[in-house]
């Protein structure tokens, strides 16, 4: 299940970006692997939980009670089938944790395995970010504008582009990107742009890069999922 | 606020394990900072979202929805009061992802600036395990049944501690903890004993020691957040 | 915002006939009146309330109180726009009634004027039937198959269709489909092939002409409620 | 169940006019064939949902979600009896989408054979309006006025009495009361007075003829319904 | 706000007792102060919460959420008015603590004036109880029996009219009704008959005296009401 | 289940005073009839509903349908272990109505036998109060103060202690606490320090002596309880 958003990602990209780049994701991957592993794709959720950006006007967001209902429901029917594993394909980081925690409850609830992949990891989540960006690539970028502009190369407006990195930030120890302390953010909290990063030297060629390799490695993650089950120590 | 949880720990340990670590940790960083940083202490949340031990009868969790209800009211006149920052210091895995959601949506809702503190993590999230556990001690393993060891000397059975580790999940290049491809699961998936990981060697001296440097290490955390606030680019 | 549902629809089509139809019209719309009267297209609401199909396995479906709740979000984020017409355009008559409760939730809640439209009305509400059907095909029958047929000519397997139309309901003075008594039921409650209607003389030809004409009536429809706007008398 | 509404219903009627024809009727229903067919009573819920008349002071209404759980509640309590059949006899149109819903809603979850029926269909609904109205005599008008002054010949100030029918909508192709296109609208959205439909000429005569030929009628859907059951083809 | 119930009375009396009682007491409060105080008159809720009853087949109750959000619906609207006093006359003692937990969240919610009256207190909230019935004479014993007798003379049916009044508790030190320790019951705790007290001697005579006295007493009640208002000290 | 509120109670007195009292309580309890009765103790709810208190900055209060979610939960959890008997002891008065419900609640959901005790009652439930404070010694009056004060001898600032009894309402037949008829109030209502009685008196050897007698009540009723049994008659 492909789950994207529609949120604002600064003034050089349109709304759809994580909807588009979960679902074309998905589509390469059943194109790969789809007859392989029986897989089979859902509905891509177009939008998601995005209330981090909801200042902006534009952006729609499911609430985290709309959006745990949503996934109840789902997999409540996929779990009549006879399928027993359900697959994530998240494309918005400000959903992850949200989806963490439906894994573990749809498991609960309705018995299926249940799993958490994603196009590409935000830093704070083990991913990668350039040092230009300081690790703090994390909406808007220069990864995530690449690989937009690869996959939509009339919807992006590269002279809109600016850098925003919060390089006071870089300074904290504890309380950053990837740091040990979480924080609540909303991405006006950052300056009225939205974005997190640097995206003035994205391209569509990085992006084809990235998308194809993130293909990749989801392909071979879908594997190990088909296969995958709980052993009893 | 300490947010602890009454749930199984495998045959050697009580259920209030997390209640107890979340409340002493948060009442010796009381001592350690409360003057220096005014540091208020809520009352700890001793039950909390545990459905992934609820197969163990006398685990007691809310579910998801009231846990997010709970953390919601409490934020909600936390706001009213003079304070700007809310710490959620969390003694219990299973919490981590919905606590990262509710950070948000408290900051959205109710304008706090909102944080969330470990004492220790978990593997999966950045922290660490011995190599004898292959880096899964996430559940009743070493360092926790030593921590609580330590801090309640005489509530330990060590001689019912047994050694639980997934042997089988280390092998898998994306399924597993910390992997890539995060999962639901419960505690019963993994055998009937409930916990993860190898107590066997568990001992309040190496309790003492990761306690006391939890301690220190968020100290440095809270005086961090004491100071943190946003900036604009 | 079009708004699909993925549900049975006999053996001789597949789940996401109510999704496609509501997409493609909307596309199609966009291409036609797009420009002139300033109309924006939301992301396709791919999955609603279909349970009078869960009996079903594969169907997917939210409970009322999940729908009300999507919708609800998804116009408030709209009402924060310059926007001021929330079009809904369905394409599963089983989401008809609730539609209309959510027209007049949102116009209140959020001050949007709202409207609720429709490719094709199902009998029971104003739209027609052929004589063979006795004004029953309303789920699988010979207008949805040829418009389906039409929009993806390889999705559908003509050798599977069968007529299923309850010729006992036709005896009935109120309680039938567009009968003055209205009633609950489920798709089951007819027959285990889950269809009502006839769509053995499906074909394509009959298809295209359904959909232009829908088109074309939709753009006259969406023509007059760009300027509507209320009187008081 | 009488399903009737406390609401706003102009200067010249009161607010219970919709509670009481819902009554009344279901009282003469009673009366008429409750033996035959071994009918019982509900009490009137005599508050529902009347959310576009909640600017008028004084109006009562409950919320979607409070009334669809209100209906569930009874409808679960109903299918622990020896009944089959569970009929809603509304006297408020702005519930009539709701109940819609809620007999299928009710179907699923509890097995009930549901109805919705009612005393007068309103235009929008294929009921009849008189050409002074243009079709659009829906709140507070001829036929409503008259069968109320019939019941409740009291409580009736016709001096207050005035036409309100918004003349300018029956110009529209599409978008007016039984038109194709549904909208959400609240009463005041038409004029300040809160009604729509013209009065004047109402008296008690046209009401008490309205009135039995209701009861009449519904006299036969009763009796249909009470030997109704679904049939598989 | 009349608020009664329908549900099971033992064998003897019919499931509308508390609905009657509190409807009939209302209209008489109204013909006798609602001139003096401009007391008015909500419609009944007939149905409320019986969830003690509800394994006896034909009770009708409410869930107690439902309950509340009937009630938070109805304050609402009457906050909207001119009134700023809502007085709930509550018929059945099984609502007591739940609607005295309404008029605190009412009071704080919207603002208005709450008050909780009774036609007849329940022993175990302070009303009087015959020696015969031990105190006991809570659900369909002597003076409920006696007042519905008065009320709906041919309703009752007195030759199957039982005494159950249970003895054994009337031994204990804290747990019973009326004592210091609640305790949360169920009717069929008691016994299969469903009635707790002794209606074996009630007769009409006895009804009119506590229905007359009853009136007296809330006439002085609601009068004391309609003038109180808080003061500071 | 010890149950405590973290609330404003007057100028002299900390936010915990119920927490603590309920707290210290149970483990006197537990040490008095623990082994004898097979007493276990649930962690302290410290949180509950004080929304009589919000408006008084620092009160942490929850929703009333927040509070019956955690109830629930916990029940439910419980219901799964041997334990038959759960026990309410709450130190907040304005929690019982709703605790009542509660008990009623859980007994049909989950088979649980369900009770409620208190270590003090207040007035207004058959609780007792001095002539000074005129039975309405309700919040942080004589009682509640000495008993606090003798738990926490350093905790309290007798010299901020007042006098605040509503003397006007005393002269009410009715309306007041202990009264016939139930109201919603806030402290606020009763005056700006929050607190309803008179406290100048307060000293711990009063406290003791209430304590230990409260101690000795409860052991009994504990003691009853866990031989309570439903008997049918």
């Amino acid at each position: 299940m492909p789950i994207g958003a529609i949120e604002q990602h600064g003034p050089h990209l349109p709304m759809s970006v994580d909807a588009v780049i979960a679902e074309e994701t998905s589509n390469a991957l059943l194109d790969q692997v789809g007859e392989e592993i029986d897989l089979w794709l859902l509905p891509t959720m177009s939008i998601s939980k995005s209330n981090e950006h909801t200042w902006s006007s534009g952006t729609l967001s499911y609430t985290t009670t709309t959006m745990l209902s949503v996934l109840d429901d789902v997999a409540r029917c996929v779990a009549t089938t006879s399928a027993r594993r359900l697959v994530l394909l998240n494309g918005h980081g400000g959903n992850t944790s949200l989806l963490i925690t439906a894994c573990r409850d749809i498991r609960v609830a309705h018995g299926l395995l249940t799993f958490l992949v994603h196009p590409s990891l935000p830093p704070a989540s083990g991913g990668t970010s350039t040092v230009e960006e300081l690790g703090m690539g994390i909406h808007g970028g220069l990864n995530e504008t690449s690989v937009f502009s690869y996959l939509r190369p009339g919807e992006v407006q590269m002279e809109k582009a600016v850098r925003r990195v919060p390089e006071w930030m870089a300074e904290n120890d504890w309380v950053k990107f990837g740091g040990k302390v979480q924080f609540g953010w909303t991405s006006r909290d950052f300056g009225p742009e939205g974005l997190i990063g640097d995206p003035t030297d994205a391209n569509p060629e990085l992006g084809k890069e990235l998308f194809e390799s993130a293909v990749e490695s989801l392909a071979g993650q879908l594997r190990e999922i088909s296969n995958f089950d709980f052993q009893e120590n």
